[in-house]
């Protein structure tokens, strides 16, 4: 199946035009970034949490400390909403109601699954490696203490969806707003990477390591972590 | 008050010393961006919708289409979760769990409330203003039909506070980590304008306006509306 199947709950209703569920589409936008903003209920109130992410296939990870209330809440299989969002810039249309955002964005909904104490390692080097190819094998490696301390849970993706709004123009205008005079356009917004700052602490002799060189200095966030994507699933 | 005062729910436990409750704080993350994920339960389940913001004191604001099921259900006055996050760097520990990211976050908790239909167009063009000063005056002029179609939500800030990480190196590496020799430092993450394109159909004589030109390809997003809010505070 090239396409997860939409539900009453993932299922697009405002601009169904932008939405997609097809698994490619899905992937590559979760690919694109790191950063997930989930949100779970304690006590019929809604939090949201700025949460790293990893994925392989079609799981996603994320982990936090054992004593944190998100993961304490959701490690008992509680329902979340799983939400990745990229704005790719400001659209200015002839009106103001027609003005809008570039953005692809990707919303999955689900139970979190904690996973088990001896899976764990693996899976915290497999997010290391996800961002830094190999790196898992030079840090320190985990103790039992900082594995202790650490909990991972996972998600399955089925319910999900994605949007994706990308004009090149203020398409949008009504046909007679056309006649009005008033700059139209679409201002670009990227993420990039800066200049990586060495540890003032680091020994002159250790030099930057061939994994990390992909992250240049003003090259596209989304771009460099798409091609990482890729290179880890062939 | 310069602080706003932190709840049972408002008070960060995890990684306390990286939190503030001072209204400056707060603000300023808050200017530095004008997309939240805004978290709210419907029927016992949480739903993340990204959404984009504007700020006026201590008052939010956001707006959707009047047949969006977010706006639906926040009219009725239900909790909601408001989070901003602005991703600032990823830092390379020499463990794998030291690793981290830097960030500028804002939560906020309370109960959101539909603003009246005689406060709309002020209220849209405030947003317009927000992002490109004086630009509500050029554009079409909202119809009724437009705003019959739009619905604005306000949640004041109350029960808020701030997270920061900004660390310009690992230096929560363990102690006897620095020994350890591999490569530790800081990848910065910085969100750019890029360079401007205007709509194909937009007439040669139309100039781009002078509010336009803080948006220059290269320059920082955060810093430029920042900037923009402090002007329009004075």
């Amino acid at each position: 199946m090239s396409q997860y199947t939409p539900t009453t709950r993932s299922k697009v209703k405002r601009y169904h035009e932008l939405a997609s569920y097809e698994k490619d589409v899905i992937h590559t936008i979760l690919d694109a970034g790191f950063m997930a903003n989930i949100g779970y209920v304690i006590d019929e109130l809604p939090y949201v949490t700025p949460t790293a992410y990893w994925r392989e296939n079609d799981q996603l990870y994320w982990h936090g400390s054992s004593a944190s209330r998100m993961l304490r809440a959701q490690s008992a299989g509680i329902p979340v909403c799983f939400t990745v969002a990229h704005v790719d810039g400001l659209v200015l249309a002839r009106s103001g109601l027609m003005h809008s955002i570039n953005y692809r964005s990707v919303m999955i909904f689900g139970n979190a699954q904690l996973i088990s104490d001896n899976e764990k390692e693996a899976r915290l080097d497999q997010f290391i490696d996800r961002l830094f190819p190999g790196r898992s094998h030079e840090v320190r490696k985990s103790t039992e203490l900082d594995l202790k301390a650490t909990k991972i849970l996972t998600l399955k993706i089925e319910e999900a969806s994605a949007k994706i709004a990308d004009e090149d123009a203020p398409t949008e205008d009504c046909k007679e707003d056309y006649q009005h005079r008033c700059w139209a356009g679409v201002i670009p917004i990227q993420t990039v990477i800066g200049k990586t700052l060495p540890d003032p602490q680091l020994d002159n002799d250790i030099a930057l390591p061939e994994y990390l060189k992909v992250y240049k200095e003003g090259v596209k966030l989304d771009e460099v972590l798409i091609n990482l994507g890729k290179q880890q699933s062939n």
